[in-house]
């Protein structure tokens, strides 16, 4: 059986898009402090600073690099993207807030979205990132939703391996917890 | 800065294993179909197949042993579990139908569990698994969490990898997608 793979098609990232705010609000909101600042040792993110990460993103990166594209091609380059932005950005904010925030933030960008005129034509037009060179528009919508995958499968990560000493043996049938990826 | 951990407390637990379903039906209920069938080939799982096994779990696996533990100690092993019950059990039901029952039967457990007399000694009563052999309550039911986490992480890869071939040159920064665990 092959792997399935999907086309980019805008209203099914922007229904993607839309849920993760709710995601991660249903999973941390109130959830234990401890939880909130679990992290993976060095300078591993906890769900606090991934949220923050997350807001940055959605106010400085996606949405102005779709607009980008739509304005200038790839005769203008990207902004690049500060990873570290949420460390001074969102330093202090409760995650309350944070959650708050995000969900303001990303139906506004998915509104903005539905209301530009993107046709096939324009999923295909070509932008400039800084490093990676040559991008489309579609690249650039299906990163944004495997991006927020990414994030979600790494607050997952961070949280299992909180109890990597609790669970004994069963440690060898968590792939989470032991690291090896299918 | 070392890595964090937490110790298993129960409250904390039953508040995690709590959120999953609520976690599960922001993410999945009424997306697109062909999102709910996606999975990374050969005999992997789709979202549909993940509910249907961890349904499974809450109806057979989790808190039978944890019943066990508190009765019969390791003078009795626990049933096995059946990772593919879901084919069968859950064939042909929808995913709306999976995610109520899902919840109806996790907010049941977490009530059924409340209600045992579990203090830190049974935590550390020793039950028998019958592949792994001792194994104590703590240890079951810090599994039990991060075997939620794990299936969450795992519906998020299966989902950003259905852009495998739309992300284009990102795919080098998507761990996700590119298969490199932090």
């Amino acid at each position: 059986m092959d792997r399935t793979r999907r086309h980019l098609v805008i209203a099914e990232a922007s229904a993607l898009l839309a849920r993760t705010p709710a995601i991660l609000d249903a999973w941390l909101r109130n959830l234990p402090e401890g939880w909130l600042v679990a992290h993976e040792g060095g300078d591993t993110w906890n769900p606090i600073d991934i949220i923050g990460h997350l807001i940055h993103g959605d106010r400085t990166d996606w949405m102005p690099r779709v607009r980008r594209i739509l304005e200038d091609g790839d005769a203008v380059a990207f902004e690049p993207f500060d990873r570290l932005a949420q460390f001074h950005e969102s330093a202090g904010a409760s995650l309350s807030d944070l959650l708050d925030q995000f969900a303001r933030l990303r139906e506004a960008n998915l509104t903005a979205l539905a209301a530009l005129p993107i046709d096939e034509a324009a999923l295909n037009r070509p932008g400039l990132h800084p490093s990676l060179g040559r991008v489309t528009l579609r690249q650039l919508l299906a990163t944004w939703v495997a991006h927020d995958l990414d994030h979600v499968s790494q607050i997952a990560r961070v949280m299992a391996r909180q109890y990597a000493d609790e669970v004994g043996p069963w440690r060898a049938y968590l792939r989470i917890i032991s690291g090896t990826q299918g």
